[in-house]
């Protein structure tokens, strides 16, 4: 087979680890695949970097940052490369520069524009396993840039579907569940998801991968697995492909802790003005989740933002002098994940009505073609889990 | 002025140091200076990274060995770089690669084979501090490689040769001394000294500068400057320069210290046997100090090595169960070095004389056109030093 497999930070954080994935390296390669292995940085090395830069300045440059924090990568992979080449296995790292990873010049936040796969494709062919820096590329002119958020999932995916590659994400739980298992001992591990279905789960919260990698691959076709580091029975974790529409509507519930709601009261139903809010709201850089307005009786704007609660904190430390604005803590966004979801009617009523049987207060709904979205208080979390995981078979 | 000034690992190892070298580059930038900062890696990081890579496996890669150890050197860069644009300077970091460093591909003591300073230059023209890393380059093939010893010194001294800055390295100690002022109190600063000079002075053991960088700084012609970091005041250090012949016959006086004569004692005087135990020293990656040779009466071989107690610890372990050989420890090799060597008679004998009346024996002398060094015991190190300083008036 031709892999692509991943490996994030959690399981290249020792020696010890690093020496283990070098010996399963060992092992693939005596089974006759072609490996790319692609790496975080080690265990929590990129935050501890980012301290370093933050202690210098509160608002570090974000070319040198980026820069600074792609050495992170580059020490986990060449320590990799190390480890296989000490007991016998031909392998080499690239840096994502070296990889040929083509980006924006969105420092902190680069998409890939193209890969250049020519020397990782000359060292594969060479036998050798490549062990690629995740996170991380150059623009043009040859300046580091970072990828942002879940970087390494994208390096890898990108990787798989310009190679035509499959894609193993290894990490520190063994598959996707229905809900998390912390929160619903009785959830099940999905032996398959929808690429769709991934998306949503990822957004809502739930953790495991993030949404742009599961939409490279379901955009390129590349075959996803997520499992536990080092399992080599690819029947014990998740694929991740496209599905037909199921019979189970369905498929996953996922928690977005720590949500907290903004109400912007009374404020002057004026564009100006109003304009000025949301500028000054993106220019924080957050991505409210959802906004509601009204207009009341005397044709004020009231506003109810939902967002998560450091989001929020950076609001109120802007907004709060300027607008009359009232932050409510302790919430939580609950959402229920299914193809099934928009062709199985009832659904939404269905889960209404559990949450009233059980006495939980909900405060906002939204739903998409896959999933319905609920925002309840904190208190009620694991009483909603459990009703809603044990009436959807979850 | 155009300059580029270096920094050594003691220099930048900690956050404010690294501040007040952006405090001082402002400064610089505000004079009108055109400037280029080198920097080596913070502190131990380098050799912590190599203890990383040895808790791995004891003989790693080279390949990933460099470009892993590259990454100590692009952090110190990109802090440095962030340490300046927080206070208004603008500046960029450049990795080895990327400020065009093209290199041979003896990985962990590459050779520069050229610099590509297009990139340089043009931030240099945007008015823009640019910030080197020092150590480091890449192959044709954009394999990161390092330079060896010395090699942040290297750095600086072949990109004033290439853009025609002058080079000033900074380090922890405020000039170079006649003698090591911690042997003797009253040595004198040298206000300059020429570059040949200076090669003896650091073949010989003075450990201000590595020979490698002084040779470049002599081959193009660079005025190099050598004084304490953050010093700007000029005259306080010591300026290395194209030099006549002076009045003064000894410029200064260095010391090797834990020096071992290594005795093998009759062996067979027969090319292929000895040939074997010169390929053995070499294959230890040992360049000896000074051999010498007698045949004995019975037209046997006595030779006598001379390096230092860590190699001949080295030979020890691997000689001593096939050859005749005999360990002696406890010398030190004290050098006076002064271009007036070759042209003042007398000089050999009147080093002699001061050692004999001081009761002081000497087991191996060499001479080079600027340099008498000499082979004596530890213990009469300061009676010696403090005799030739004295009587050299150094």
């Amino acid at each position: 087979m031709n892999i692509v497999e991943k490996y994030g930070g959690t399981s290249v954080g020792t020696i010890e680890q690093i020496q283990d994935i070098a010996l399963h390296a060992k092992h693939m390669k005596e089974q006759g695949h072609n490996l790319v292995i692609v790496a975080s940085a080690m265990g929590k090395t990129t935050n501890k970097l980012i301290e370093l830069a933050h202690s210098v300045t509160n608002n570090p440059n974000k070319r040198e940052l980026d820069s600074l924090l792609s050495t992170g990568e580059q020490q986990t992979i060449t320590l990799l490369a190390i480890a296989m080449n000490s007991i016998g296995v031909d392998a080499i790292s690239l840096t994502g520069y070296q990889a040929g990873f083509l980006t924006s010049k969105h420092h902190s936040r680069a998409l890939i524009k193209d890969i250049d796969t020519t020397t990782i494709q000359s060292h594969l062919d060479q036998g050798k396993v490549v062990v690629v820096a995740g996170f991380q590329g150059a623009t043009e002119y040859g300046d580091i840039t970072t990828l942002g958020r879940g970087g390494s999932d994208t390096t890898a995916v990108a990787i798989a579907a310009k190679l035509g590659y499959q894609c193993h994400i290894f990490t520190d739980v063994d598959g996707v569940y229905t809900i998390d298992p912390r929160l619903y001992t009785r959830a099940k591990k999905l032996k398959s998801i929808s690429y769709e279905e991934m998306m949503q789960m990822a957004c809502l919260g739930a953790g495991v991968l993030e949404t742009r990698s599961v939409e490279l691959a379901s955009k390129y076709n590349v075959p996803l697995f997520l499992g536990k580091a080092l399992e080599t029975d690819l029947e014990k974790g998740t694929w991740i492909m496209h599905k037909e529409l199921e019979d189970m509507p369905i498929t996953g519930l996922s928690v977005k802790d720590d949500y907290a709601i903004m109400r912007f009261m009374h404020l002057p139903n004026d564009g100006v003005y109003l304009g000025k809010l949301f500028k000054m709201i993106s220019d924080l850089n957050i991505n409210l989740d959802t906004i509601s307005q009204q207009l009341d009786d005397e044709g004020l704007a009231n506003f109810t933002l939902y967002c998560s609660e450091e989001q929020s904190n950076q609001i109120m430390e802007h907004a709060s002098k300027e607008y009359p604005v009232h932050q409510m803590l302790g919430y939580i966004k609950l959402s229920l994940v299914g193809l099934g979801i928009s062709t199985h009617s009832g659904i939404a009523s269905k889960v209404l009505n559990i949450l009233s049987e059980n006495g939980i207060k909900y405060y906002m709904i939204t739903s998409s073609e896959i999933s319905i979205s609920l925002t309840i208080e904190k208190k009620d979390k694991v009483k909603a889990v459990q009703a809603l995981g044990k009436a959807f078979d979850l």
